[in-house]
């Protein structure tokens, strides 16, 4: 071991606001065997996600206060990383595991509950699947159109940002568990094509639609299901056409994130009024579902039921280049960079 | 029955706003006998609620289209009445119903579902309960908290308009399943201590108090489930208060009834932050709890462990006076008239 060199990315300095290349600093240290207890791993592929600003900077952007990090800190970020030594009793070397490695290209970890990491199961299918599909973002479709949707066959299933990480996926496990029609809202023409492709009945265009009139013309009925990735304007305009009992999952809201002031949700009464349901979700209260999440996703991957929308770049030197790229370009899917050399199949 | 006399009160004029007397006119004619398929009702006991205003307004008041009233047309309203002769097959004389009746004293039924008509199971309690607690306000609070609460031994239980019919019913059933702490939220110095008296472990006055400081002196570690009466401010101050995957039912929203422009929710986020659900509650969609829900409470009110707030006038000549006393006075507990003689206990 003492020949490998550990390269890192950290905090030099915070977003004014946005990231710039001069907020990181490249080092490198030689890697350390494991102690009793540790395994070191090695880090195949790294996540990228708009949220990792927010982590840089000094006040956690709003939001969260548990994942600051200070000058001198390894950038926070998930990875998928292969043992590569074990001085634990539960991790075997040639194991493979996705969770939070920092953006380096080594860690020495006791695999804490906080790293959250999990232990990925052969699937044989690409260990960056990991990042997507078979990681937190599949999790957070799966679990949370299933557990909080309750969706049934021939549902009427409406799902917003339906063309980024989770959205996609959505999309396409609605469509695998018969509900019926399955309608995606995204913006711009490329995106709304893309779920269109991805096996969505309609997409709506918010940029160039009336969102409100197009759903009365597409679910003149009204919705069973509705799937929030944005939050603000389109939920409301979403809660405008509930069927009696319809479920909204609030899995994300991007909308609310450059907003000076929260937005007010003016028609609330209607979730009364329907005895609808208003779920929020949070992907890590179901931990219980993620192994058949993983399961099932997989075989849908197989059966050609589903694709996974990922964008991914090469290189650990161009990691923060890939992230500041999120914040501009129009990437499609989930941005993951391979950082290291290695098996890319997970038997 | 010729020699029977049905005394109605039927729409005259319309509130303009307020309702007032001469909006009544008062009608009499002899009662016919029922023809195959109807039965004849004897009419004890009648229901009255400040809704009854959005009935005879020309436009519901914006609550509903289904129910306004005609000039002319009895006054709709529901109301406990015996059977006292039948030409249908699923009820026979000395049967208890609930359910659609009007303002008078006879009625001639179908039993159309549209009435909702209930048949009384025997319980050895005054047939009065068949409009507070054994009937659709007490299966309100039953299903709405059992059904859309999901109550554990443990949790903490706010509940607002507590002094209400509902209410009242759901701070005694949270009591009598181990909740704890059970708090209610009402008006006044004389509502407070009736809540108080109801059994629940703390009660906060909105009229004098901060509510939400209040919350966060009894509740320390946030609230399980928040039973909504009120709506508006009082709805978005408990969302700040919500322990990880609580759940709110929205069962009424009186305070939305006088607003110009409906509430807006600035803080619905919080749901998705937390985890937890905005359920809507409508009774009519939890039929199946309803045998369930009489039987229980019929129990607890025999144990002394609940009890209905009542405030039962007599004569029905005095009908239209005792519901604009709703609007003025400050009644406790849901107002009954009893408009008939006859049988008081339900064997």
């Amino acid at each position: 071991m003492e020949n490998l060199i550990n390269k890192q990315w950290t905090l030099h300095s915070r977003p004014d606001p946005d990231v710039i290349l001069s907020n990181f600093k490249y080092t490198e240290s030689p890697v350390q065997y494991p102690k009793k207890g540790e395994v070191l791993l090695k880090i195949h592929y790294l996540n990228l996600a708009p949220v990792m600003r927010m982590y840089m900077m000094a006040d956690g952007g709003g939001y969260s206060t548990e994942s600051i990090l200070g000058i001198g800190d390894v950038i926070h970020g998930r990875g998928v990383a292969e043992v590569i030594a074990s001085m634990h009793d539960s991790y075997q070397v040639g194991d493979f595991v996705q969770g939070q490695v920092g953006w380096q290209t080594y860690k020495l970890s006791s695999m804490t509950k906080q790293e959250k990491f999990r232990k990925m199961s052969p699937r044989k299918l690409p260990i960056y699947y990991g990042l997507s599909a078979l990681g937190m973002t599949g999790y957070s479709a799966y679990c949370g159109f299933i557990a909080r949707g309750e969706p049934k066959e021939g549902d009427a299933v409406l799902v917003s940002g339906a063309a980024g990480g989770v959205g996609s996926l959505v999309i396409q496990i609605a469509k695998a568990l018969g509900c019926s029609p399955v309608i995606g809202i995204a913006g711009g023409q490329e995106k709304c094509a893309i779920v269109k492709d991805l096996g969505a009945d309609a997409v709506i265009d918010y940029k160039t639609e009336n969102v409100s009139d197009q759903i009365s013309a597409l679910l003149p009925d009204g919705l069973d299901v509705y799937f929030d990735n944005v939050g603000g304007e389109i939920l409301e305009t979403a809660l405008g056409h509930l069927k009696k009992s319809a479920r909204i999952v609030l899995c994300g809201a991007i909308s609310e994130y450059a907003r000076k002031e929260p937005f007010s949700l003016k028609n609330y009464g209607l979730v009364r009024q329907k005895g609808a349901d208003l779920r929020g979700f949070f992907v890590y209260n179901h931990p219980h579902l993620y192994e058949e999440a993983e399961t099932r996703i997989a075989q849908w991957i197989k059966e050609g039921k589903l694709r996974a929308l990922m964008d991914i770049e090469e290189g650990f030197t161009n990691v923060p280049q890939s992230l500041i790229g999120l914040y501009t370009g129009s990437n499609i899917g989930k941005r993951i960079v391979k950082v290291s050399e290695g098996p890319e199949i997970n038997y």
